[in-house]
């Protein structure tokens, strides 16, 4: 049976935003509250989900419970845009979640925006799903056997039809049952009947944390979500834990089997935003140490250089660890415009070109005459890094070194992360050298798999499978789908 | 269990669109067509639902066949600005269908929108749906103890529900199982597997024709949708029938039981466009029937006359019946702005008087000094009636008599036409004479019920619920919710 | 010096909204108002120009007094749309004054949108005009020689620097001096220092009315306008008056010289909407006479026919007095779409076939078999009505007669109608009997001139240049801009 | 005479983009080019503006020659959404000129959006102006009572008076006289029959240069819009210097008298982009220098502190050379959103203080428990200072040394820059210390003017007036407009 392919137009295109530069697929974001006192929850959930706008840009939504109903409204788009009205609206409400959704080109669409506010035999259920199971193309074939009906081409579905199928009758007997078939990444925030139930999957591959302010309870991906409602005090979710929060408190119980811990090093490394914690660990700091193991290679491998330059805002934060672990001027000898996220149509590759210029520009007073060391975060298909380093020279630096603050990336993620196809990554047609003549560089390094492991907090309970092709779960043939 | 309400603003504002007058809700249209050799679909469905606008304006949508998937495109808003995209896309398929909707003001939003395409373990199946079952309620609650998820509010899911819990192989065996159970009102248009089928319940509630042109096959709720595409010969799809249309021809089988036909009289009435035919009757020839018994019963009652005006344009066509038996000349006597469908936001009531004078005008050299027949199609809360009185008036007109083409309107109705609360309708708080005096008329006369049966074709086989209370199917407690 | 053309994407794209069927441009609109009591003037404009929308739909404004202060805001798009905010916010005002343009495809632009709003010797001064100057190009010629500088390509900037360069103290004095050299038409509507000014070129081309209500003085080209702010006593403006209204009350004085009448006659047949007055004639009741001149000619010719069916809603006047004075039934043979204003780029000319079908329907049940008498109110190029005729007999016309409520088109308008090139015009290539052929009706029949002029109320006062050639001024060389 | 004030709601609401931290108005940009062999003018002009768009937000606009007539296109908004059109559209052409403007909140509007085309004596002229006259308000009343008509309310139109106004006959020649009347500031770029004009006032108070690539000449305010085009040679047009280019080539004249330069310093500290040239100084340069200045005063005063913060990203460059010059480490303890440049309405003050967290956040990995010194290019109003040293407080600082690259900021300006009124300049209100105890920092300190003049290339030649209060041209009563 072929997926769907349900198309919708935007009210407001989404290409018409502010984008990061990498050509790495983001994922989602999930947000939710509880609080025994009324609140006005959509507004709420728009800061925390504005917050989380880099997880997903591809459509947002909300869902709350008001009046005893469940409310919603999601549409393809930014959060300020589709949300923005609920800043402006007074509703009362314990209860509610929301979600950012990154899509790739195909599968996008708004059937599979979220949340998901559904009835059915458990009640009134709306769910936001962070992740990618690796077997639902299995069980969502086992599933319409059996009579259920898919309307998306999301996973996110799947536990839902789930949860309405399992013949128990208490939330934790049917959320057990209903969660026990799943493998893969999955941070889940449900509503269910004015509870708040979020759900870390065991191998903990997505973040999800939990802060109280003011008696209620916040729980989002990141803590930067947490933050934008308040300062607060916050702890991680942890894998395999389902946290409920209602009326009658807060409690939680764990899924079996508990894995061996596998956090997606890749929120660290590129998707989480530098003033969030994930997996235990400050961003900023764990990119600072990136940039620093970047140093210390390049410091045995006798490298001189006369300033650093990060590529701007990706390597920002690695080229301060460079440069301050290298003893070599840290300088923005790359500028971006602060109005280029408003994209355009570019027909031809001329203008292509031209393109790159309004986005990023060089800037000579800093790179004339210098051994550039030029940071970023990964390197995926290049053809940027190509256009970055022409501009240099044209700045007229004298050397460029491209440096990148993580390994090699040759692998599919059957979790969640979007990464174009093997053919497409430069690092499975070069080496190092290979790429530096590629890009027209003087030099590449990227950092081994093992430094980068063995440089981060722990030592274990990352996966790296997009970098070392070691995945902890394998899909069913066939399989891939990023939520 | 309360009803979701997921609310969503739309793409492009529905009100800000051209309106009807009247205040009585349209129900829904739908379309479907399959051609042997490849066709520009969407296209073709276009053309189609843009000539069934008039029976909703909130939402439309297509889903075709390509390449061998499902594809489909719907959100908020009317047919040229959805749908246009279509006219410059040049899409390939055998394969399509389409629907337009209306929804009253709080059960709306794009969660409802039409078609709905799924996957299910009968394959890929696509979905339109016009009318309403009066046992929704108890459906949907018998579907969701057995498992089944609902993510809108509107009756259409149930029948993909039934449709996917069949155990019968066949499509034959299957469809008469899921659609047995099923009391109300549903003209449905479905893609299965490369066939194009439509159905009709046994009451015949809504019309459904088939037409064929060069091959292919077009099936459409109005004739004036088939004749959009070109001329060409067509039938009316029979109450109960279930007619397909795939590579291997068309064929059809009849649903049991086959009850007596109940065809909704306010299609004739109000609703159906004047150049189609519905349920065997030309649209137009019935509405000059309806002005022509008016006319009797006033040459009965020995008004005395100057002029007939219609209120434009619902009145248009029963005023030619009036005037022609009353041996009195037509004219013109109030005008419709061709701009004052563009709504505009009329926040005191100060500017809603203003506002009237925008939309209607009379003219003073058709009413100045003459004793006027002012003719409308029906008579819902009779605001309107009230302004365009009074503006005859302020024209110079020496007496108002108002004639409505239709029985006093008093009764809900639970096959898909939204009709306000007993308490608005004006025919639940005055008689006639009452009418008059609160309208500012001299008079005002409706068409007796036995009248308007006996005048029409046929005197048996229409459903006139809304007029004298006699509802075929009663619904389940609280039921209420149209297609 | 080749003309400017300044291009301008509207807000709001003027297309895609409700247009009448014609092929003629539509000219402009006014409107003013002033009042000693402070009014929401800029909202009781609003109405007016909403009133007089069928003049003008490319570009519209308004300019009031507030605070001592000049304000104004204009933009392409149509009244509702640009002009909707100011039924949401309240303004005090005295004065006040509004357009509604209608422009050439290639003319047009917000630089030519009106009212003009300027600060010169003369004081603070707004302008807004109807009509073209005949002698415009050498007037501009002339002043910009002098050092007169012009923004847009319009004729109303001339009357801004006539006024500018006057030596001339008072008003009164600087206006004669001003109007003095132009030629042409021109109703104009100023505001000048806390005065209305309404003034009526000397031959009266363009309708002008002025009317009381509530101690307020309104003025508009149409009548309609004023209706809609309510019913009050009016007259028509004078040709050559020039009323002055301010606090110290009203008055008027006339230019020199007092020229002839020479009323447009194509306001009476086509602009004007039918419930105006313009030039003291009830527009309805001149179009019934014209369908009754019709109709004495066809009989003297012996036409024998079944049913007299308009092209809705141009045709529908004539059509009323063409059938009554027939004898023959008048109906509804055509049917034209509510909601086909909403217009789509049809990239082919297959889709022009269907595009036509979407926005007029042939009604079979009253034309099958008949003898049809067709009528419109003009004719231009004839394309429109080919589709037409070709739509009847599709639905089973046995004849097809068109019958033009108006004269043979053929020669251009120097005064404000957008008349397409002279080869465009079917009547200068072909005689009534080869337009039939060309639209394949039966026969073709157009209102003789000089029965047009006799049948109107005065045989005398009408311009009637662009059917007869007689033109009341020459233009320069090469001149031709419609306002 | 009051100043009119033409309101209009722009297409786009220009306040939803990304807009840059500080309080203080940009002004204007222009851009002008031609080329002997035709080229896409309005794609080049595009590239062009769009890197000038931080020099004015509000309208954009191009003019060009096209088929020998001068076209244009112009509307409120930014540069990609008003004129990304041109992107896509193949135009040839040898001669165009574009604009960004600033406004102040009152005195915008499209009346006043640029290039100006008009038609007069001199021909076909079309002028963008970056600027502000300070005698504007006296030769706008000379030339008023001469009989100019003024539509809108800036200066730009002044020159095109003055120029039609001249008796003079070759363009040298009533440039000169057109533009010996004027003072103040005037980049400004005109086409004129053929010709490029570039026109730099005599005391060079904004900046403009020029450049040539593949036979083309461009000009445009700085640097950077050159190298959007691609890399070419380029010069500074000289104070006093007016540049013509035609198909003869390319000559210079020069205005008298020769002022001494008075280049607005605050180019340099904040309005150009960092990658530009202007007055001959690379604007990255000058800023690293004037962080080098702050330290050297904080450590002639003794000042310990841990880490360097800048305010994103307008303090960035300042603090790369305070650390490098104070020995401190530099780091991003400040994040800004990317996406929060898409604004939404605040009603209460509570969602004020809320919005201060979606728009930037500290990172406590870097800032707690750190004496932190934060830098910013300079000071306002001091409203937002304060909010982020609240930030900088609850992510853990231990100090907030607040230092400002700039000198305290106190007077209006006359030549094109939008400062606060006087009472509004906190600097007005507060010293340094009574600023730090306001703004919640343990100190503040300002780079005072001397040493920013003497420690810029050059110690003469800059107008600093805004600061000290040095005026070089006093305006007219009661003048104040920017450009």
């Amino acid at each position: 049976m072929e997926p769907l392919d349900l198309i919708h137009q935007p009210a407001s295109d989404p290409l018409a935003e502010n984008e990061p530069c990498s050509a790495l697929g983001h994922h989602c974001g999930v947000a939710g509250l509880f609080s025994p006192d009324p609140l006005n929850v959509p507004e709420r959930l728009f800061y925390m989900l504005f917050s989380l706008q880099h997880r997903g840009q591809e459509s947002c939504g909300v869902a709350w419970e008001e009046d005893g109903r469940h409310r919603g409204y999601k549409d393809l788009g930014m959060v300020a845009p589709v949300l923005g009205r609920f800043l402006r609206e007074e509703r009362r409400s314990r209860l509610g979640i929301g979600h950012v959704r990154y899509s790739t080109a195909g599968g996008g669409g708004l059937q599979n925006a979220q949340p998901i506010v559904v009835d059915c035999n458990k009640g009134r259920l709306a769910l936001a799903h962070n992740g990618n199971l690796s077997n639902g193309g299995r069980l969502r074939k086992e599933l319409t056997a059996a009579g259920s009906i898919f309307q998306g081409t999301a996973d996110s579905e799947l536990v839902l039809h789930l949860i309405s199928r399992s013949r128990e009758g208490t939330r934790e007997d049917f959320l057990r049952e209903a969660l026990a078939p799943l493998e893969g990444a999955y941070s889940l925030v449900l509503m269910h009947e004015g509870a708040l139930v979020a759900i870390r999957d065991p191998s903990g591959f997505r973040p999800l944390y939990v802060g109280e302010k003011g008696g209620a309870t916040y729980v989002a991906s990141e803590t930067c979500a947490l933050h934008a409602v308040g300062p607060m005090p916050f702890r991680e979710i942890a894998p395999g834990e389902v946290l409920i929060v209602d009326r009658a408190g807060s409690r939680s119980f764990f899924l079996e089997p508990r894995l061996p811990r596998r956090a997606c090093v890749f929120e660290l490394i590129y998707f989480a935003r530098p003033d969030s914690e994930v997996f235990g660990e400050s961003v900023h700091g764990a990119r600072v140490r990136l940039g620093e193991m970047l140093a210390e290679l390049d410091e045995a491998a006798g490298l001189r250089a006369d300033v650093v330059v990060p590529v701007p805002d990706s390597g920002n934060i690695a080229a301060i660890g460079y440069a301050r672990r290298a003893g070599l001027p840290f300088d923005f000898g790359l500028a971006r415009s602060h109005y280029a996220g408003r994209s355009f149509i570019m027909p031809t590759k001329d203008q292509r070109e031209l393109a790159a210029r309004l986005k990023l520009h060089a800037v000579p007073e800093v790179v004339a005459g210098k051994r550039v060391v030029m940071i970023d975060d990964s390197l995926v298909r290049g053809t940027t890094s190509r256009i970055i380093v022409g501009l240099l020279r044209e700045a007229g630096a004298k050397e460029v070194h491209l440096r990148l603050a993580a390994p090699e990336l040759k692998w599919p993620c059957y979790y969640g992360i979007d990464i174009p196809s093997r053919d497409e990554l430069i690092s499975n047609r070069l080496d190092a050298a290979g790429i530096a003549r590629e890009v027209g560089a003087d030099s590449a390094r990227f950092l081994p798999v093992d430094r980068l492991l063995s440089g981060l907090g722990h030592s274990q309970g990352y996966c790296s499978a997009c970098f070392d092709g070691n995945h902890p779960f394998r899909p069913d043939v066939g399989e891939k789908e990023g939520q």
